[in-house]
């Protein structure tokens, strides 16, 4: 069976085929600046070398048309005709409380999640475009979705209410809804298959670390916590987004500043975080880079972005009555054991004892960085949230 | 040495006249609606009867007067004289990065003091209020500031900064600043002669819960964190404050509904936390009556209420690389014995073990109320603002 798994953007698509036999990767690649003047196709070829096919690419129906001309011609193909496509597996932002798990796409369902589309306004819209273009071109192709949001959806109500008004979360669903679920589903499943544990019994902390970043609180296999809210900005310190802020220092800038709100999320999603503080990079090998040569900013701003992680493990922990396993993933989670090491560190009195030599050995492994005498399990497992998604569209192809 | 502490709002003066040689109140009350109609003047004879004075009270050069007048009255008065009074200590609630300690209060101060108006513009002005009507009726007599902020100035910086652009911080001042400083500072100080241990090498966690609730990790007997930020709207859920929100639902609801700045934090301020999500009340013993009920909605905020609070003990032990001591105080961390019973309940791994029969037999008593095996202690220390701001004053005037 071969799936193809499509990410949309409101600019860009990104793109893998699966050989679900093998789970090999047949092809990948990604469009970008759909819409605007220098759009293009960058696709990685099996020797591992990218290619950049240059193209006018008007619109989402365009783009999905030149991927799929792209996966079967003589010279870059993959496939032979496009019929050997069983089917097509969405990742989708916002699934609001409406979905759980992955669900195949039909009028009812894309409704539900057009209904969502205020909950997630640059990204929904985006996804939905992706699947009618897929519809258009290949109207018979089976499609699923595969929603961010999902996983996080056995949260206790406790843990995913805000303490505002009770009519908000009727009238606007105003609640925390978590993002990044197929990673922290994939990395929390994976890591009890690697380890030989039982979900059941286990209460796992995964933290999902890149340029964006997310830590959820896993028990009995199910998501009881996570540190993203109704938008993806609340939480960890990430390269561009403050993450946790005071509210009122929210309405304290617009104020000085003479912000809309637009203006103030514009600043808090886009200029803020390791960006913000440092003033350098939001990517953490520049602000790395930077902290070499002492800069005191960037020294700042990693400090901020290690001790957030390590307040939400402390608070996780808290919030399950221990902590079995801590799990790193993402880009800076798989790759940076300075990382993990500060996160790591001062964590001794629950029972976290790093293996700093090991850790420094490790990047982008799957991977045990603990002591074997460490009663927590501090491992790493590099995230598939592509290969979550084709392997929810075979599960429910299936079916 | 009497000592007469002034905490002046903008509509209101409570005061208490203390005797320092015996630590005794030789006199308390406060005024309620100064400028508004109906002012009064409420204070506790000897005996514990409560009397009602009404006076118009048009400002608070007026309503010092009053109570001035009330303290050397035939009928309800403690002192033959105002000449008995040596001093006048004020809580100050924002000292912002200026103050990291108690001072005498002269122009330089104050002018100092002034320059934070912007940080707390409801409350700063409010006790400059009182101090100027001091200095109008007793000229000569030495008053003393004591600061919410100062107690938390200790933080280290990657505590205190947001992650948004540095500017912020650099043109206004944006970071946390924490309050309740004398409650945090006078309690973890005073848990320390109660258990007989030093402050140094000790890791106390201080939750001063009540209407407004905050948290701090006391490391060294200095504050290293504290949930409180730029304003006191972060952190707790608390009787009407929301505490921590995505900053993303921020904007979301100002869209959504239309708000201002203003007009959101008014929502987040006064609309919201345990009042907001019960829509019963802000007071805990009666949302506790409406739990007994089985409200729904009051049994939820209940439940965030204390998953807020083991979410940042959780979060400090992590940052403190441990906890020692984790100290309740304030109207609820006094009396409500199920509130300390919820937080400690699956802390189990970090060491803390509840005697249940000795938490729920004390209300507003100093306590331990972990067992005696427990490896860190739970205790209750009754908090003394009022006493510390004197002691305070006190000391900088034998200085």
């Amino acid at each position: 069976m071969k799936i193809l798994v499509l990410n949309c953007g409101s600019s860009s698509i990104k793109y893998k085929l699966f050989d679900m036999t093998t789970k090999e990767i047949l092809a990948q690649g990604g469009i970008e600046k759909i819409g605007l003047v220098g759009s293009f196709l960058k696709l990685t070829l099996p020797n591992g070398e990218k290619k950049i096919l240059e193209k006018d690419i008007p619109e989402h129906t365009a783009g999905i048309e030149f991927i799929l001309n792209t996966l079967v011609s003589p010279e870059y193909g993959a496939i032979k005709s496009l019929e050997e496509i069983n089917a097509v597996g969405h990742r989708m932002v916002h699934g609001g409380e409406r979905f759980s798990e992955s669900v195949k796409l039909d009028k009812e369902v894309l409704d539900a999640f057009a209904a969502c589309n205020d909950l997630a306004p640059l990204h929904n819209p985006a996804n939905l475009k992706g699947v009618n273009a897929v519809s258009a071109i290949l109207p018979n192709i089976p499609q699923v979705g595969v929603f961010d949001t999902a996983f996080h959806q056995t949260m206790p109500d406790y843990a995913y209410m805000y303490a505002i008004p009770y009519e908000l979360y009727e009238k606007y669903g105003v609640r925390r809804y978590g993002f990044h679920g197929t990673s922290h589903r994939y990395v929390s499943k994976r890591v009890c298959d690697f380890l030989g544990i039982n979900p059941e019994g286990s209460k796992i902390i995964t933290c999902h670390i890149g340029n964006g970043g997310s830590i959820s609180a896993v028990k009995d296999g199910k998501c009881v916590d996570t540190s993203m809210g109704l938008t993806p900005l609340e939480g960890l310190v990430m390269g561009t987004r403050s993450g946790d802020i005071d509210a009122g220092a929210v309405t304290f800038i617009m104020e000085k500043e003479g912000l809309t709100p637009t203006g103030v999320s514009n600043l808090l999603n886009k200029k803020s975080g390791v960006l913000g503080i440092s003033g350098v990079s939001s990517d953490m090998r520049e602000l790395d880079a930077a902290c070499k040569e002492g800069n005191p900013r960037a020294l700042l701003a990693e400090k901020m972005y290690y001790y957030r992680i390590k307040k939400y493990i402390g608070a996780y922990a808290a919030a399950m009555g221990g902590v079995d396993v801590i799990l790193f993933t993402g880009g800076v989670g798989e790759n940076q054991s300075q990382c993990r090491e500060a996160v790591c560190d001062g964590l001794q009195f629950i029972g976290v004892e790093l293996d700093k030599e090991m850790n420094n050995k490790i990047h982008g492994d799957e991977a045990i960085i603990s002591t074997p005498e460490s009663k927590v399990k501090v491992v790493i497992i590099p995230t598939d949230e592509e290969l979550m998604i084709a392997s929810d569209t075979q599960a429910i192809l299936n079916k």
